[in-house]
């Protein structure tokens, strides 16, 4: 799997249904656009949705989604799901209310905390509203599947989810009900026809694909799997600078990923030799929230101090990376995870150079092992038995050191590798060195030599995991292989976020105008605007130009309102349907009408009737 | 609006779409048939729809939609929304949680008890998961429209409800969580263009479509407008044995009711004059709790028995009937409704008659006004002041009677009208006589003469209501008209039930085997059956005619298991697809394939591979 990143793929849309296309007059239906904007706006997609009369706020994080904005997710969905059946997909759908029994044996109840709306029912039970379906489906699944030859199988559903956020916010963004496209596949094995991997590269495509038809500008990165568990995981993300999401990549290579998993590539020879730039000082430093005040008092930059976080290590990493160190094949039962002062340790690149599972050290049993914790140095490699320290490539180098003192209030500067922590250096199985920290806009590419990381924001819209046995182990879901041997299912989840998915369009694609749509995902293509809706005439010439357009499977919004055509036109950009025909007495005796593509600046152009439909579709497909 | 019942529709299910088919593999999607049942199943959809893989139990009252159930419901959500959108429908999407306070003014929570599901969010704010939307649309429009210019209007959408039923049962026809379509009509007049009544009658003919295209016998039955409010109301039915509802149907006129709405024909001549059958006995009846053992005691059979019920009178009806009586224009304070003691009272037309709206009559107030509760006569026409009688035309009349004796504990024998009641039987203010009870199989069609109407069983599957202004008076709804008045929005709601429509469909339709799914929402047209699935002759058979099939819009599945052919068929009955192809070594060596149509009886025959095509699309047709 290689990890792409889309380059602002265009919004290409051919037509090429043979259904027809809608025609609909605004008259006849709710588009109640408004110069108003919800008070609590912040957001471009939140104050345009509502503006446009896409969407009405029912409570704090629900939303009534209007007639335009569920023709787009209407339309969203629709392809989702044609490449999700491409994709070997069965559609099936699951229900909101979930007996809370259900996370018996899996306590997502536990990490969804909060997040969870729960509900009790006239019989006094409890009932979750689901915020995904791993433990429905692997429960259906452990009811309807006994042998192997039933699987692959690949499942999904666009349904509505619930999430009791903390904060719900910025419209669509953020909210408590929500329209997902979630999927789950099953297997015997990770690799090879059939496996997981085969699935897993399978929806990597297909979400390539549902974005790219979505007229999105995005960007596939690799993640960390979070709270839902797993050994590998990609977030897409809508590029836009309102997102909420910084992402870094390589704009050479393509390779991109969020700053939780992001590789730093080569940082040049590293080495632990070098004079002591002067004797060991140490300084008294109390009571000092954090690392800048105490550089501050020291007289010290953070970049040249050393900070050290301490891990417990709770068992072997689970297949991945090389054998555990501590100088014997044990475990080693704490881990110094040394970086820059400026930087940040990724736990997720102390457990790969480690090959340790690990939790942050509870502070109690570390102090009692001996870490002067808020004050460790790398040195406590030589006074704590089974520790193993890793060292940070940028902060195994000689040159001036600050760092904790190894007793409480107290900080040394003139720390030197060699003269304070000496001969364990040298030895592999007590210290490594590597990439241990976040990755930064500036750092090297880890896939282009010479290159630089960049920074961007994004908004995810879709997530892939492999899931591993996390909820087939919980659960029980285990079926005979072809051995006759019984073996937990293998599976992979993966999520789109349908209603997000529009707003972050929004984010993406506007002016201070409107919304400008994508076609593909446009509730229509075009929006014919009658400057005289009384007249007969207008009404024909547009009926026609519709019927013909229809006929072709384009959608149609015919603005036949008794307004006047300030309004209409205020309200055309606003909306922002790709293609704005005018009927106007003027152009109309000469058998043309007025066209202008939303995405164009400047005025429209005459266009002959016998053309509109040419232009029309032209105009769509690029 | 005539009221008309649909005569068995034929199955006619011309395939006309353009779109290319599905073709499917058993083996890659999750179709879970079964032998065993359901302990608590007693209906033959929720059997056969778990025995044959479409759904499965998650909770009470709450189930998972596998992949060919969801097929159905999608198939059924196209024709809903197809004639929907003929009828001038505009598709939204409401959220499934709602504020508490939305029920503030219409005290809907209250009228739906504990069939509400409440939650309290992080927040300890209430909120409700919709039964149905009147509320939320209310507000929404409230908010959206100003301007008579606005309507009509017609919204509608497909979406889950939630209902916490003190009984869940019979699979998908009493469930927690189901699918619902239910559309909302605007309007800011009742009579003529873009009236309530033009909306409600679109709506009538769009359902009448629906349950035709969907290949269902049903009977569309005027019905009482219940809880939810209003003026007319039609209820669908789909007749089938097992249903749970009783309606009456004229089999001349098409005439359909429910029972609580069925007008009875004419009973013929009536008149209280006949002279005593014997000096009126007083009998000592306490302590019995019915009708039937007061006959028993008495000697009498409950047809030659006078039941008479009071009401309270709490107002006007509302424009529906005449004046009220009493002797003067005042409203009555007490209605007495008389009928035969095996018939039953029905208040709606107690309603109608008496032109009154009415509540039973609390005992306590009844009692101090002088009504022996359970033991009235209608001689209380005599003693307490502000007493209207009604009695019904089976009653009216001469002959033996037995009543309450208006004392505790005593019945009469030898009630006679005349000298019982005597003067005031002749003052249309204080007595009237017409239809007050409930229609049976047998009584006189009130649309053709001489013809009875029979009874016929039925499940509900949509519900169509003119609401009037009772939601837009209780929530502020009004906006200014063409004379810039300000009034209240008259609403119309329709209501299909469309999990229960395809839970209904298998009721109406299957055998011992199994389901018989009418062509149009069959998951799939057509299954092919491979004898030998290992072989490649077998599936490249298969192939080619699910391409040639598939181009011709038909959605072909394929049985691709290893499993035995008996194995096979018996699923294929069992799950109902229209058409069987079965691929076979001898029919194929000679060019040919087997053919069966589900619901055709006995073997299949074969077909030469050339003519398979034009079979299919004939046997879908048919």
């Amino acid at each position: 799997m290689t990890t792409t990143m889309a380059k602002a793929p265009e919004h290409k849309h051919m037509i090429t249904s043979t259904k027809r296309g809608s025609v609909q007059r605004w008259s006849q239906t709710l588009i109640p656009t408004t110069r108003e904007a919800p008070n609590d706006a912040e957001t471009p997609s939140h104050v345009l949705l509502h503006r446009a009369g896409f969407i009405r706020q029912v409570g704090a994080g629900i939303y009534d989604y209007l007639p335009l904005a569920w023709r787009t997710l209407r339309k969203i969905s629709d392809i989702v799901r044609d490449e999700m059946d491409a994709a070997g997909g069965s559609e099936l759908l699951m229900p909101a209310l979930e007996p809370f029994e259900l996370f018996k044996d899996t306590k997502r109840d536990v990490d969804y905390g909060d997040n969870l709306f729960r509900l009790t029912d006239r019989r006094g039970r409890t009932n979750a509203l689901a915020p995904t379906h791993e433990e429905v489906i692997t429960e259906l699944l452990r009811g309807a599947i006994t042998s192997y030859k039933q699987l692959p199988l690949t499942l999904y559903q666009v349904q509505t989810k619930f999430r009791d956020e903390a904060r719900p916010r910025a419209g669509l963004l953020r909210c408590r009900e929500f329209i997902m496209k979630d999927a789950y596949t099953f297997h015997m094995h990770v690799e090879g026809v059939g496996g997981l991997n085969e699935a897993y590269d399978a929806m990597y495509r297909a979400y390539f694909n549902i974005f790219t038809r979505c007229g999105l500008n995005f960007t596939a990165v690799e993640a960390e799997s979070g709270p839902i568990g797993g050994s590998a995981s990609h977030e897409f993300m809508v590029n836009c600078a309102s997102g909420e999401d910084t992402i870094l990549r390589c704009p050479t290579s393509g390779y991109a990923a969020n700053v939780e998993k992001c590789e730093v590539g080569d940082r040049g020879a590293w080495t632990f030799d070098a004079q002591p730039t002067g004797e060991l000082l140490e300084m008294h430093t109390p009571n000092l929230p954090g690392i800048d005040e105490v550089g501050k008092v020291m007289g010290v930059k953070p970049a040249r101090m050393l900070k050290t976080i301490v891990f417990q290590v709770i068992g072997p990493a689970g297949g991945v990376g090389g054998g555990a160190g501590a100088g014997t094949d044990e475990l080693p039962k704490w881990i110094l995870a040394t970086v820059r002062g400026d930087h940040d340790v990724n736990p997720g690149k102390v457990k790969a150079l480690s090959g340790c599972a690990l939790v942050l050290a509870p502070e109690k049993e570390a102090r009692a092992a001996g870490f002067a914790i808020g004050y460790v140095s790398p040195r406590t490699i030589n006074t704590v038995p089974g520790t193993l320290l890793l060292v940070d490539s940028d902060v195994a180098q000689g040159g001036f050191w600050a760092t904790g003192s190894d007793r409480a209030d107290y900080h040394v500067k003139h720390f030197n590798w060699r003269r304070e922590v000496g001969a364990k250096l040298d030895q592999p199985g007590y210290v490594k060195v590597g990439d241990l920290r976040n990755a930064l806009a500036g750092d090297p590419s880890p896939r282009a030599p010479g290159v630089k990381l960049e920074t961007a924001r994004g908004i995810e819209v879709g997530h892939i995991f492999k899931l591993g046995t996390k909820y087939s182990d919980a659960m029980g879901l285990a079926i005979m292989d072809d051995k006759q041997q019984k073996r937990s299912v293998i599976m992979g989840c993966y999520g789109i976020g349908v209603s997000r998915t529009m707003a972050a369009c929004v984010e993406m694609s506007h002016d201070a105008d409107g919304i400008i749509w994508p076609a593909a995902i446009a509730p229509f293509h075009v929006l014919i605007t009658l400057m005289r809706p009384e007249s007969q005439e207008h009404m024909g010439a547009a009926q026609r130009i519709a019927g013909e357009l229809s006929a072709a499977g384009v959608d149609v919004l015919i603005d036949d309102r008794d307004e006047r055509p300030g309004v209409k036109f205020k309200d055309a950009d606003l909306v922002g349907i790709p293609v704005r025909i005018t009927i106007g007495d003027k152009a109309l005796a000469e058998g043309a009408v007025e066209f202008k593509v939303r995405n164009t600046p400047g005025k429209g152009e005459n266009v002959a009737m016998a053309d509109v439909n040419g232009r029309v579709l032209a105009a769509l497909a690029s």
